[in-house]
């Protein structure tokens, strides 16, 4: 892939994220990467969605140091690296602070599995990270924030756990491509705003039937999967 | 009615789901019947809505065998054709994951008749089906879905009853045509919605006065109707 | 004021409607009445939105009888005349199910007074009309309802109290013409909803001040008001 | 800065609150100031978005004499000059009614800083102002609402708390200029939103770690900020 390329598909997936309502003003970003030259795209920090171009976006390695790009790349960047260093399946990152996978990032919960939209995405609760140190967030918060979320889906890997929340702060999203890692955000957005409103409705709602939920999750992500144009 | 007749109109249904806000992404699905031949149209599985057009859709027959189509038709099939099969009465099927009606459901209780607005499209609470056994789930999941749903509002019939939540899934709603199915999806929605906000109000908030309910639901339903242009 | 400009204003009010969010489908109804000739134009019943003309909107009089127009009129249409012979203050009548005002309704609630907001639209809680008897629903269902509304706002009249909340069903809103009615509508589903979610974070909070809601009510609607362009 | 321009950017920073969604009809207004002539540009009173010219902006002096301009200013101009005059440091002020800002405004709670959304904001919980006397909502009410405005975040100045909640009434908000200020407002919204919403999924959720608290508020504003481009 050109860098050229990856930059588009970095920028596309940047785009979308005001359009899906998924962010505020600045807020967020996406990045894509090239794992054959080791090259990863990411939306510029602290710069507005509109009149965003692909020349914005800024390519660094995964040590996080910038390659190629004007601009200084996402703080958030050291996040995204070391979940590119961690999980070789994936190939795209998005974070944002979209609504309602926030609150529940604020509340310090994780999100039960109430139902088959969330089996659809994922056979386990979103989890949420542990908290950090003092010395973690003075030290490299960015880069031990990443880790962090390393650790929390490490039992279950990143395609069976695509997302996660950070505690006190928002959710990461992650899949083989960045534009897959936008739907992911999408999803977990909706799931989050469902899971949140059936509390309302019974504070001590169960969790769905593991029966179902390994049904739905199966259906569409497993081997004998039988969801969408195969 | 035309093969062509019929998949436009449930393209038409459809395309109307991500208009009118009820479906996130390629969820959701809608079917239409011709009873005259016995020929079902529905939704291509996992397909975005974006640029869908009437050749899409894919034709089944009653027991749920393909007819026409290059795609594999919406993995709900099954639950749509057990609809079809129990109620004659029945043109068009719709199921979405909108928001607050999936609410109840992953919260697994009925939707309380609270107000006119409820009255206006069925005198009863909004059923709830029973759980599924694990060996319904293993053996035909898609298809017990579908009779589960039927043995929910036989008592009632489809006509009284145009919907209903799959317990920790999601709603189905049904009409007469397929177009009528959408205006029952949108209505249930609002009537989800309207049912969670007074709850939160009033967590014992009071069923509407059974004089009153009727009194709505037979001026726009019943023998002697005088709501709409006759 | 001619039938046609009467007809016109009308049509533009119940446009307004969509256009604002407070109706779904062809839910909710707004009137005009040209006092002169004790004519009022209404939304035929049941009929949608989208491409409504002026010739759609049915002249009655203040027996209620149709006077001009093809179509049947809304069945609430008894309500709006019932407002129009009790207050010769109002000149437009609006009627919608928008959803956090129909919230209250159904959770048969007041809508108190705890903001400016509020007390810029009325300096008293949004009252709730009293329980329909059986008679009253068999006899005349609408003409009753508009009774029940003139009742529930006798004491302070139409322009202190240019909405009410009917129990179990949803608002209606008046106001010296219709264009003036809808931006009643528009306030009160505001209201609501603010409303809604204080007593989310206060099951127990306090009405305002009432200096401040007094305040408020007379800089913008007394005798010396100083808000707005005179 | 020439009139005109004070003019055009203050009609900007007005026009954006419908775009952003935090104004209903008539509702809110910006304002900004030239310093060095001691002059400000304001939202004339009661007037529509819809057309709105920089020509209607309304010129006042610190003392809040309109210097220029046909149409009375907002009813609001003594709060907005209180706060340009306790404070040098700013440039705009914007008042809304937007909706979770003021449900918190009237719940009479301060908004409790829950996560690092509010962090990149502010470092402390977004205050309420105290109860006004009876004598100061009839002497001066605008004029002392801005005067607790100042009390209420006098301790940490108008930069570390950019915002303020009068107590049932609604946010106010500032900045070095107008376009900063909408996008205070914008964030305070967000801000307010997710509380709430975090509060509804645990009452007693607790504040954010302070530690990540500083580590956010000091990444984007503190001396050796490095988010954004510098």
């Amino acid at each position: 892939m050109t860098s050229d390329a990856l930059r588009e598909q970095v920028l596309a997936a940047n785009l979308a994220l005001p359009a899906y309502g998924l962010v505020t003003l600045t807020w967020g970003n996406a990045s894509g990467i090239d794992r054959e030259r080791g090259l990863i795209a990411i939306k510029p920090s602290g710069v507005s969605y509109d009149g965003m171009t692909a020349e914005d976006m800024v390519l660094v390695d995964l040590d996080g140091h910038v390659v190629e790009g004007d601009r200084r790349p996402s703080t958030d960047t050291p996040s995204h690296v070391a979940l590119y260093r961690a999980f070789e399946e994936i190939g795209g990152v998005v974070h944002t602070h979209s609504t309602f996978a926030t609150a529940w990032a604020q509340a310090q919960r994780e999100i039960p599995l109430l139902g088959t939209t969330h089996a659809d995405l994922s056979p386990h609760p979103i989890p949420l990270t542990r908290a950090l140190t003092e010395a973690e967030v003075q030290e490299d918060y960015e880069g031990a924030t990443g880790e962090l979320m390393v650790e929390a889906i490490a039992e279950h890997g990143p395609l069976e756990l695509p997302c996660v929340l950070v505690r006190g702060h928002a959710p990461f999203c992650w899949a083989r491509t960045a534009a897959a890692a936008v739907e992911i955000a999408v999803t977990l957005e909706e799931v989050a705003r469902m899971a949140l409103l059936s509390t309302q409705l019974d504070p001590h709602v169960p969790a769905l039937d593991p029966v179902l939920r390994e049904k739905h999750y199966q259906r569409k992500h497993g081997p004998h999967a039988y969801y969408g144009q195969s």
